[in-house]
């Protein structure tokens, strides 16, 4: 193997893929990444056998070839290298990288001893815009659960009815449903949530096409010249549907920066007691007010200027009504309720293509 | 006590002491601070002990009094305010502290119980502009140990020679000696790097007079409306001077960018060995060159442009290194040794107020 590529584009390559390439694995080779080239191009692969991810790059090839070298040192040495001409060659395992100042042999494994990356043969295709999915993955992606224990909730639930696009999450406390858009092809997958924090990374500030291919094992998704694959968890997904009250007793539209103010305010004295904070609507003064209490400490009440229908109050996690809150967009929110034992809904009053359930706590 | 501040000076007064209280130590009313008023200003003041850090505001005092709080709870919620007037209020050890949309009561322990905050009487008096205290202090702590079984080293030495005032840190592998200014006064203090640490964070953008102030035991900064009292480290500080070279076989002039650049790249390959690197100087074609090895993962040679004087190699700490380019101030470095075992000195060749002096490793 012999080649030319700018320090640009190898560094970017690297910079996708060696989060992948994991030193924590059972597997030493899974901590190198899988330097290969295909005509003109380079591609640059890590897996950790759960998801891999492929960077291709436009390159100068004398020689064709492949090696295995350490992605975290090589990630490391070619991002201090000066931007302009890489010179790349392969010798008995060993890859020499040289510029003008900078001379280094790293020791490679044989490309043999690398896991075969996936493919999807015949599977169906999905276009969403980049900056579409992102959004819509990172107002879900939080309430996946983090549980092993329960597999399937550790899934980000991709799924099409009556041709429109959802996507949900669930850790069984709280739920996230966003509405993406209308679809063609039907879909029903389960994706590791792991593998979807990977793909909001590597969408970053790409602003085309995402193009996903789905067979009954695996997923791709294509990114410009990026292309992540992952395992599909296998399971059905709970039928979170029914969880979904129709109709409220308590309602208020608040500010969201309000919201978020006197849940943070409330939430530095819930800590002795897991984040749980009290919230009361009052409709006499049109009011929200959150309450919390660190025995040892002291306690506090925050309160801010809503409007309210209905009265009552409910108990919730303040770190989950910060997230859902986040998760949010536009400036006002909607935060309903039935009763202490109902879970509560938070969502845009003006945009209702995405909703976040909080269940509440006992109080 | 009852009084109203308002909420940016209180939340300056936090910052400046909370760090100070901890709740690491045995003494469980060390992670409190100390409120108080004064006449018509209110002392917030925390210490551990060795340091003790107190920050005085104006305040609206209606009745005197002083509490001890929780430095992190009280602190994280002060921040989380509104800016605008804050009332406070004692009522039997809790404290009420209000603003229009939060009430919050904190649950205090009498100031009985607090430690004698420490003063400083018939003292010798300093005065440093902030601005070069900082920056000399800056360029030095780093050298100072933190191994607790030499406690000499853990200290900053400020000392006073020929009416020129000085400051030095060393760890025993390298050692940092600043010339600040002239004084008239005679000083020769040994003050814990900790609390120099500390000291650094308060001056942070002052641009007034420090006023020093010093007996045998203590010395007190004064920082505008910040008092920071440390306790003095005793024995007597190594005779550093006999350490410096007066002469050199071997000097280089080089860009510190450069040097900078292949110092870092030579110690990603130099993980394994403690960041041990080689660096050659080149007189035939006035080079740089650092040259380091992972056994297992693979070498790397560095080179930049120099002026030479002299020919060898020395084998250096890289993170030494680092840490010295990076207290030097200038766009060159002077670097200069005499043989493999002396220690090397480096420096900016056009100020020489500032001296960074590192042990060789055997290669």
């Amino acid at each position: 193997m012999e080649l030319q590529v700018t320090q640009e584009n190898i560094n970017k390559a690297f910079s996708s893929v060696s989060r992948v390439a994991s030193s924590r694995g059972t597997l030493p080779i899974l901590s190198n990444v899988l330097v290969k080239t295909t005509g003109n191009r380079l591609s640059i692969s890590a897996t950790n056998l759960d998801i891999a991810v492929t960077h291709y790059i436009g390159s100068k090839v004398k020689n064709e070839g492949s090696i295995t070298i350490p992605a975290k040192l090589t990630h490391d040495f070619i991002s201090s290298l000066p931007t302009g001409v890489v010179d790349i060659k392969l010798n008995d395992n060993k890859l020499y990288i040289n510029t003008e100042k900078f001379e280094s042999v790293i020791n490679g494994i044989s490309s043999d001893e690398f896991p075969v990356m996936p493919t999807i043969n015949n599977g169906k295709e999905w276009h969403i815009p980049s900056k579409k999915l992102k959004t819509s993955l990172g107002q879900v992606i939080g309430s996946a659960s983090s549980d092993e224990s329960r597999p399937v909730l550790t899934g980000v639930y991709i799924y099409s009815s009556e041709n429109n696009l959802f996507i949900v999450a669930t850790d069984s406390y709280r739920l996230a449903e966003k509405t993406v858009q209308e679809v063609e092809n039907e879909i029903n997958v389960l994706v590791p949530a792991s593998a979807m924090q990977e793909l909001l990374r590597i969408l970053g500030d790409y602003s085309g096409e995402v193009v996903i291919i789905s067979d009954e094992q695996q997923i791709l998704f294509k990114v410009g010249e990026i292309e992540l694959v992952a395992r599909l968890i296998e399971g059905s997904y709970p039928d979170y549907k029914k969880l979904i009250p129709q109709k409220f007793e308590t309602t208020a539209i608040v500010k969201k920066e309000d919201f978020v103010n006197i849940t943070k305010v409330s939430s530095l004295f819930a800590r002795e007691s897991a984040g749980s904070v009290n919230i009361q609507l009052n409709s006499e003064d049109n009011t929200i007010s959150i309450h919390s209490i660190a025995s040892q400490l002291g306690e506090n009440t925050a309160t801010a200027d809503a409007k309210i229908k209905g009265q009552g109050s409910i108990t919730l996690n303040s770190r989950y009504i910060l997230d859902a809150l986040s998760a949010c967009e536009g400036e006002e929110i909607e935060f309903s309720f039935n009763g202490k034992l109902e879970p509560c809904v938070i969502r845009n009053p003006k945009k209702k293509d995405y909703l976040h359930i909080i269940m509440p706590l006992k109080s």
